[in-house]
């Protein structure tokens, strides 16, 4: 059977078709974890041939690391959120955390990895890079890189955690809290993870 | 096929399997998620007929709710730890938390209910109940009730990011930091949680 949404043509649609598959894709990985996903089940939901699925990401493995892989709006941001002055960096980094749980195209990125990270070595992988570049910037601190690293990993518990509890879990009343009341809560921990003496 | 493993005999030895097949269901729940579990595979790990696994635990779902409920010995250790004077209750949740993911049947039970939660209600709801009874004690303060389970959410926030970064996801160098060092890490923080001004 030839694949019925590529009939639909040009270029600029396949694109439309590749990205409503990977939302798709995301949300089934985010909401029933690997094993609990199919190309069948993710093809259906962007009304598609599995075919195409095939045809685009190769494989569920292929489908997987696309759909786990950050776009660069993700990566742009983290680079400014290391401009902030060293001091409004524990509250700097809160407020972007919930930012990008709130984007539509990076929340789900990052639900799927945190779901899948516990079972899938190659996610588990990409969730360690992202904690290694992205927790705390190697630029602005003049810092060994073991030092780096217990403060990144240290912030990421934090920041993980608070993601579990408000975007995967919701379990109240952290889900509901409001930004403010957040980072009034949260920003100090971060701060003294980048800044204190704390190993 | 007549159950194998019930030929073994009488009760004691009966309780035993139970045992085995719970310590092999939990190990699967967390390792494979609740979708990339099955009956069989359990059976089989355990080396007991699929049957017996219906018989103790009716289905799959028996099966999980038998696998992610908190045994006595852990319910426990939570009353216990709020007899801790106040301001030394940071380090001993810091310290509890660490023991209880490295004691035999508690770790695997925690992975389990964490793996597993962002995918099935039942056991969401089960770790809602852990956090809700077991991260602040209600008598320990004199607290009202919405203030108790702020604070429960952000002491569960960061006790829960450190269980995934070192017991789930063994990221370094949290995975292999000493008991001491994540005690003077994340105690400050978890002290600030229960008794400071934080919303």
């Amino acid at each position: 059977m030839a694949p019925k949404a590529a009939a639909h043509g040009p270029r600029d649609d396949r694109g439309v078709l590749a990205a409503r598959i990977l939302r798709e894709a995301r949300a089934s990985f985010a909401e029933h974890g690997y094993a609990g996903t199919t190309v069948r089940a993710v093809a259906r939901a962007a009304d598609v041939d599995p075919a195409l699925v095939y045809h685009y990401y190769r494989s569920k493995e292929g489908l997987l690391d696309a759909a786990t892989t950050p776009p660069q709006s993700f990566l742009d941001q983290v680079v400014t959120a290391w401009q902030t002055p060293q001091d409004e960096l524990g509250e700097q980094l809160v407020r972007r955390m919930l930012r990008n749980w709130d984007n539509p195209d990076h929340g789900p990125l990052l639900r799927a990895v945190l779901q899948i990270a516990g079972n899938e070595p190659a996610t588990r992988e990409k969730l360690r890079l992202i904690i290694e570049h992205s927790m705390m910037g190697p630029s602005a601190q003049a810092l060994g890189e073991p030092e780096r690293l217990v403060r990144s990993g240290l912030i990421a518990s934090q920041l993980i955690g608070l993601a579990f509890m408000r975007y995967v879990w919701k379990i109240e009343p952290i889900a509901t809290m409001t930004e403010d009341d957040l980072v009034t809560a949260i920003a100090p921990t971060i701060q003294r993870y980048l800044t204190s003496n704390v190993a």
